[in-house]
C-alpha cells in the first residue's frame, strides 16, 4: 500500500517586466515563482484535477495582478500574490518567490536618461512571501552578492589528521558569492529602506571585521544585521568559499607576497548558517 | 542577544576520476559534495577553529579513500565517506552527495575499445549517504532524466477562474527533466542492479501509463517503483513541466494536427511529491 | 565619414519539435538559427526597413516549412530553408544552422515504446547550409562529443623555456569535448548514413591511435575521415584539452599509478585545425 | 592525399587575480586566453612537438609576467603577452584575449573600504591584442552590456510575405545584451580614459537616439563613437534583440498601454555589423 507524502506544485521562471511610465520611466524586472501546497491528493491518486489550479493560470495571475499590485517593493507584490493563491481551492500554503533584476538609468549629456536603462548586474534582490492559516511570512534578501576581502581574513588552528595538508594562514583572500536572507518580524513602513540598510550593514561588516573563518564571518555579519534592524528575527547565509590560491612564482625567479592568485570555483567550500535572536531576548 | 541556529559546512564540486586499469579499463567519473553538521558553535561565535575539519582536508580525504573504497557502487563509497567524517571531531551528521557521470566504451572495428570512452550524457546517477548516531541512510536516484510522451497525456477538468485561459486538452505532449530519488530501506546485494531495475520501471511506467496530469504521473510511477522493489520505502520526484506549445500554422495556410511544436523552458510548471509505503503496510 | 562594413542578421535559438506520428512516433527536436547577408545598407544608414525581412518572419517560416521539408535529415531541411531565404529581397547569402537533439524510445516490457522517448544527451548533430549565388554549401558535424583515452596518449619533446614546468609524460589521460565538422563535396544519397559512418570513423580512430599530442590526434582522425568518405573535402576540429591531473597521494601514504585524477575545465588547452584534401589530389 | 589547413592552439580560461597592495588595495580580476598560429605542421603530421610551446607554459607565462606587466590597462598587458609569445618558436601570430571583471570598494561608515570589494557585475571590459610580423593590433571593447530603451524605438515598414504576422509598431521596448569592440588605430596616452569615453558615448547615444531598428541603432551608435574618438578606426557590434512582448490583459478585463511585458530570450534576433571610417576619409 502506498500513500502520498509531502508535495507541492506551481509555476517557475515567470519573467515579468513592468515599465512604469511618466516623465521619468522606471523598469521593474522580475522573475516570479509560485508554489502551492494543500489537499491535492485526488489529483495524484485519482487523476482528478477539479482542485488543481493550472500553472498556466498562475502565470496569467502574476501578469494580471501586476498593474495594481506591483507598485512598490517586491515584498508587497509577493504578499498580494500569496494571499490571492491561498484563497484558491484547497490551498493550505502559497509561496511566492521573487527575484528583482535592477536597472539604472543610462547617463547622457543631459543627465540620467528618463527612458533608457542598463541592467546593473551584481547581486539580485529577493523576497519570499508565504501565506498560510497563520498569516503571511516574508523573507527578504539578496543573492549572488560577490564580495572579497584582500586582508584581515585568516584560517588557522584547525585540527590536523593524516589527510590534512593545508597550511595555516593568518592573511588570505576571502571571496564568496553570498546568498543572504532575513526573516521580517513585522511589516516595515518602507521595504526598500530596510533592504538598503541591511545590505549596507552586511557589506560594511564584511569589509571591516577580522575574519577567522567563513563561519566566524557569518556570525559577525549576522549579529550586526540583527543589531541594526530590530524588525528582523533571523538571518540565514550561504557562503561558498571561492578559493584564491597563491601562485608559486619561484620556478620563474619571482616572488609572490600575496599579489598573484589563481581564482577557482571547483571545488569550493560551502558554509551555511542561521543567526537569530535568542528565545530569551 | 543572538544565537546560532541550524548550520552546516563542507566542500562541494570535488571532481574525481578513477581509471580502473586491467585488460579492459573502466572510468569512474564523480562529483562529490561533503557536508557536516555538529557542535561547531565556537567556530562561529569565538572564531575558534579547533574543531573545524578544513574543507581542504575533506577534499583530500575523498581522493585518499578512493583507491580502497571506490571499487563498487557510489552508494558504497558514499557510506564509507559518511562514516569516516562522522568520526571527525564534533560531527553529528555527515552527508555525502555523489553524482556519477557515465562513460561507455567507444566502438572500434575490433569491438568496444578497452581504453577509450565516450561520456554518455543524459541522466546522471546520484547517491546521498547520511551518517548520524542512528546509522546510515542512503538515497539513490537519477537527475536530469529528460523524457517525453507524445500521446496518452491529458490535462482537463481543472478549475477555471477569471485568470484561466488554458484550454482543456485530452492529448498533449508531456516532457520533463526529472529528478527522482528513492530511500533505501536496506543494503541490497547489488546496488547497481537495484538502480538499473528501478530506472527501468520508472521509464517503462512513464512510457505506458495514461497521464491525467504530472501529479498523476508521479503517483503512478512512484507506486510502480515501490511495488517493483520491496527494499525501498519511498520515492521522491521533481518534475518540471517543459511545455511544448502547438504552433498555429493557419496564418500560413497550414494545419497542425499535433505535429509542430515550440519547445519552451521559461516559464515551466514544477511538480514535486513523495510517494511512500503506508505506515500500516 | 563612416561606412558600413560586413554585417548580417537573423533569428537564433528557434526551438522546433516535430512529432512524426504513425504506428510508431518519431521525435525531431531542433534548434535553428537563420542568418542573412546582403544589401541591407539602407536599413542601417537611413532606418529604411523596406528590404528587412523581420526576424519574426524568419521564425514563422521555419515552423511553416517544417511539415513539408523536415521529413529527412537536418541537412535537407537546412538546404530548403537556405534556398527559401536566398530568394527574399536583397539577400546574397543565407546561412541556416541546425542542431538536432536526439531522442530514443523508452524501453518497456513490450519492447521500445512507440510514443515515449528519452533525450539521449551526449553529442549533438549539427548541419550548416549556406546558399549564395554559387549554390549551396553544406557542412555536417557533431558538437559536445566528450571522449577520453585512458592510455596511448603522450606529450613529450616540447620546448622548455624559463616558464616551463610541465613534466614530459608518455602515458596520460586525454579528454576533450570535441566539435567536429566536415564539408560535403556532394549531396549523398543518405545524409544519415554518411553522418553515422563518419562519427564511427572519428570515434574508432580516436580510440585506437597512439597520440603524441592533441594536434597529432586531429591530424590522424581527420585523415582517417577523409580516407573513409570520398564525398567530403575537409574536416575541421576544435578540441579543448580537458586536463586530468594525477593526484599526489604520497602525503597520505598512498601511491597513484595512473588511477586517481582530478578533472578540470579551467584553464584548458584549445586546439583547432582543418585537415583537407590536397589541391593536387 | 591530405594536408593541413588553418590551425591555431593555446590556453583558455586562465583565471588571474592580482591584488595591488598599498594603503588602498586594488583588485585586478582577469580571464586570459592565449592563441598561437604559426608553422606547426610537424606537430600534426609527424607528432613532433619540438616547436610546440606547451599550453601549460602559456599559463605559467601569464602568471609570471603579471607582476611586471599588469600594472596598467589590460591592453598593455595583452600587448606584452602577445609580443612575448610572438618570439616563441615558429609563431607567426599571437592573439591574447583578456576579459576584466570589475570590482568596486565596499562602502563602510568610514568611506570606501581599502581592502574589501564587490564584483560589479554588468558589462565586462575586453581587450584583444594580436601580434604578427606587421606589428600589434589592439581591439578594445565591452561584452554583456545589457541595455534597454523603453520608448523611441520602432520597427515598421518591413516587407510582408505569406509568413509575416508581426505587426508594425512605432513604440516598443528595445533590449539587448551588446558586445561592442573597436579597433584602436593608435596607442592612446590613457587606455582607461579612452575606454570610459567610448562607453559613455555608446550608452548616451543608445539612450537618446530614435531607433527604427537594431540595424539603425548600430549605425547611429557606431558613427557617434567614431566621431567621438579619432583614434579608433572601426566599431563592431553584436546586438541580440531580446524581445519583450506585450501581455494581453484583455481576457482579465485589463488594459495594457505599454506597461506589462514578458521578457524572453528564446528565440532572439541577432544583428551584427561593423561601422568604419570610409577609405576616402
Amino acid at each position: 500500500m502506498t500513500e502520498l507524502g509531502s508535495n507541492r506544485y506551481g509555476k517557475q521562471a515567470i519573467r515579468l517586466v513592468r515599465v512604469v511610465r511618466g516623465p521619468v520611466h522606471r523598469v521593474r524586472d522580475l522573475t516570479v515563482d509560485v508554489s502551492l501546497e494543500g489537499v491535492f491528493g485526488a489529483a495524484f491518486t485519482d487523476g482528478d484535477n477539479s482542485s488543481v489550479v493550472a500553472t498556466d493560470t498562475m502565470k496569467n495571475t502574476v501578469y494580471a495582478l501586476a498593474p495594481d499590485h506591483l507598485d512598490g517593493a517586491i515584498e508587497t507584490f509577493g504578499i498580494a500574490l500569496a494571499r490571492h493563491f491561498l484563497d484558491a481551492g484547497p490551498v493550505e500554503r502559497a509561496t511566492i518567490t521573487i527575484r528583482e533584476h535592477a536597472w539604472e538609468p543610462l547617463e547622457t549629456d543631459e543627465g540620467p536618461a528618463p527612458d533608457a536603462f542598463r541592467r546593473m548586474g551584481g547581486a539580485t534582490r529577493t523576497a519570499v512571501a508565504t501565506a498560510d492559516a497563520d498569516g503571511v511570512t516574508v523573507d527578504s534578501g539578496v543573492e549572488d552578492l560577490v564580495v572579497m576581502k584582500t586582508t584581515r581574513s585568516a584560517f588557522s588552528g584547525f585540527p590536523r589528521d593524516r589527510y590534512t595538508t593545508l597550511a595555516e594562514v593568518r592573511d588570505r583572500i576571502m571571496a564568496t558569492r553570498a546568498t543572504v536572507t532575513w526573516r521580517n518580524g513585522d511589516v516595515p513602513a518602507d521595504w526598500d529602506a530596510r533592504h538598503a540598510a541591511l545590505v549596507r550593514t552586511l557589506q560594511a561588516t564584511f569589509a571591516t571585521h577580522h575574519s577567522e573563518s567563513v563561519q566566524h564571518s557569518i556570525w559577525v555579519i549576522g549579529t550586526a544585521m540583527l543589531d541594526a534592524e530590530p524588525g528582523i528575527s533571523e538571518v540565514t547565509m550561504a557562503m561558498p568559499n571561492l578559493h584564491h590560491w597563491l601562485v608559486d612564482l619561484s620556478p620563474f625567479g619571482g616572488t609572490n607576497e600575496g599579489e598573484i592568485f589563481v581564482a577557482t570555483t571547483q571545488p569550493h567550500g560551502q558554509i551555511e548558517a542561521t543567526v537569530r535572536r535568542s528565545a530569551s531576548a
